[in-house]
């Protein structure tokens, strides 16, 4: 933390813009400006689909926040989050070319944040929300893809879901086992959970239990937000009731997303054999995946860069994006979403799969061209490419 | 045009978003993002100042247009503006190393984009408005300066403004006349013309008259917009009525930010000796130079690359935001302006300075850091420097 604040207050920001073009000539500026710019502006009023052409907007994104759920900081305000917000315009740049930058806002409201991003969509190809907190969440992400005709995509939910679905499908496949017919535990239904609940059931899922700090999210559980209470009626279809404990009894899945230390030794040995423990809290994982090895977990990940089988964004969000706006496309659409994490959990080959080896490395120079390529064509065949 | 649209599509964009940091190893990555980047987040939740030393905030404008007034293209909207403001993006950082992002919006209401950009300015550390008609701009940039704690400058307005007084403070040099003792003429009373004559006021000027195509601003005359009618009680001391025609005669100084072709050579003709004809009307100014000159004028000046005495912005805007950013400037304020001004007309020496050469040439290199040491001087002695 430390070495990283100082280098922070060296870098005094981790981006810059640069010019793709000259301006050192009296005849290049009026190319790149006056009085020659009205040529591609007049072009572009005749046909907004140039705009694509003619201007960034086909490799840049947005990556915008209201700080209200920076990292597991809390409601610590944009502006703080903006280190962060650069952090992740940086990995879009390295790891797949998108042109990012941070928008961080000065609202929490749902209904001006929606305004806002509405209003400020037209120089985008795309737009990334981040560590906006649940459950306005939902309502903004479902609003601004409703109105835009421009991919909106929230990280923290759909990106986690995709890295642990392809994190899931490699791992099930070490342990013999189907995600049709295995019982899944969520705990934690904030955002990222009620994401993954809906992902891993629209890749096939069937019995996923899911709890929150109240309990076992049930549909008569007066307890839950309205969100969850949704959750609730395509989940759970032994009707389960209780605590995390009888949730994870005889499961053979848990995934975490919740808090440190909140799954012990003891629920662990409850579970099924041949466990998968995914323990994603941050920075402390639910389980340390040594006392979860040492009660029987088969397979252990965390969101930790120092353990193996890390699930970490990065292994999608810069992908997922290169391919929506390679196809220009208008959404990522759940079609696009789940050949992300096909194309991710097939970078790992037969014989290198294993129980410390479910994902590909963060720094795997395939990873987003590959993920890249998959949305692209998925996105064509959803129909949501306009190239 | 035709080349300039070309290119447009050669290039695919102006601008390019860059990486300032590694990420290419598990270390590097934790610095520049997490966990790492936690501790820059607490500092600037703790104290939100520090953000202009831990994120690129203190270097970064945003470029916001409604694509109102773009170019003398008119309204043709946001979307079809964004080749002038990536222009103007790769002007600030060519010229002033200032990282600036276009900001294109997808409304034109005047509470709307107020309440957009209040929105989205924790990220910048200034506002660069352009190309938004009057006279909501007058408002929008009013309401935006009350509510932000960043300079908020509408270019077309103020940078024109700047250049042009820099310019006149030279020219009236060379004819041997004052300021303070001119007859200044304004035609066109739009957002240049407005902002022209309250800073020439400001510069000290006292006798101007202001046209627009309703004749001559006066203060019972009601076919004047607020912002005209507000002018008018500041100009024209001499209760002239009538036209153009009437306004120019016997005149110092004429300035057109007005259309092709409305001043005639006998206007020229009927102006006082030793006159000054400043026509900035683009692309075709108000009268051709060379008749100009013929009917008398002693100095002409245009907003076009290909005569000498051109008047561009560019001369300006770079300078005025490297300063109010090397400042942490709050304000953009008209001791930050005046200062530009005369920072600018300094820069022709006494031995050069002459009826061709009344401003320096836009690609002088000296010009953004002079501009930019005189803004930020000014910022400190007037109060509105955080640094």
């Amino acid at each position: 933390m430390k070495e990283s604040l100082a280098k922070h207050y060296e870098w005094k920001g981790k981006l810059e813009v640069k010019s793709r073009v000259r301006t050192d000539s009296r005849e290049a500026l009026s190319l790149a400006y006056t009085p020659g710019v009205a040529a591609p502006c007049l072009e572009i009023a005749k046909d907004p689909a140039l705009a694509y052409s003619l201007t960034r907007k086909w490799n840049t994104v947005a990556v915008v926040t209201d700080g209200s759920a920076v990292l597991g900081l809390g409601n610590i305000g944009a502006l703080a989050g903006m280190p962060v917000m650069e952090g992740k315009c940086v990995l879009f740049s390295e790891f797949a070319g998108v042109d990012a930058v941070p928008v961080c806002l000065a609202t929490q409201d749902a209904d001006e944040i929606v305004a806002t991003v509405k209003n400020i969509a037209p120089s985008y190809g795309g737009i990334n929300l981040e560590d906006i907190s649940a459950p306005r969440c939902f309502e903004i992400e479902r609003r601004l893809k409703e109105m835009l005709d421009i991919p909106v995509f929230h990280d923290d939910q759909h990106g986690t879901a995709i890295v642990l679905a392809a994190a899931l499908e490699n791992a099930l496949k070490v342990v013999g086992k189907q995600l049709s017919t295995a019982r899944l535990v969520i705990n934690g239904a904030g955002s990222a959970g009620i994401a993954i609940a809906r992902f891993l059931l629209s890749m096939g899922a069937d019995d996923i239990v899911v709890c929150d700090r109240a309990g076992i999210l049930t549909e008569d559980g007066g307890v839950f937000n309205e969100a969850q209470t949704a959750l609730a009626a395509l989940t759970n279809p032994r009707g389960v009731n209780g605590a995390l404990a009888d949730a994870v009894k005889g499961a053979d899945v848990f995934v975490g997303v919740s808090a440190k230390g909140v799954l012990s030794e003891d629920m662990v040995r409850s579970m099924a054999k041949d466990a998968i423990v995914f323990a994603m809290a941050n920075p402390s994982p639910e389980i340390e995946p040594e006392l979860a090895k040492r009660a029987g977990a088969r397979i252990v990940a965390t969101g930790r860069s120092d353990h193996p089988n890390q699930i970490n964004n990065v292994l999608v969000f810069p992908g997922i994006f290169r391919g929506a706006l390679d196809a220009r496309a208008r959404d990522i659409n759940d079609e696009m979403q789940i050949a992300a994490a096909h194309a991710l959990a097939g970078l790992v080959a037969d014989d290198e799969r294993g129980e410390e080896c479910i994902l590909p490395l963060a720094f795997d120079p395939r990873v987003a061209p590959t993920v890249a390529a998959a949305v692209k064509d998925a996105a064509v065949k959803s129909g949501v490419a306009r190239s």
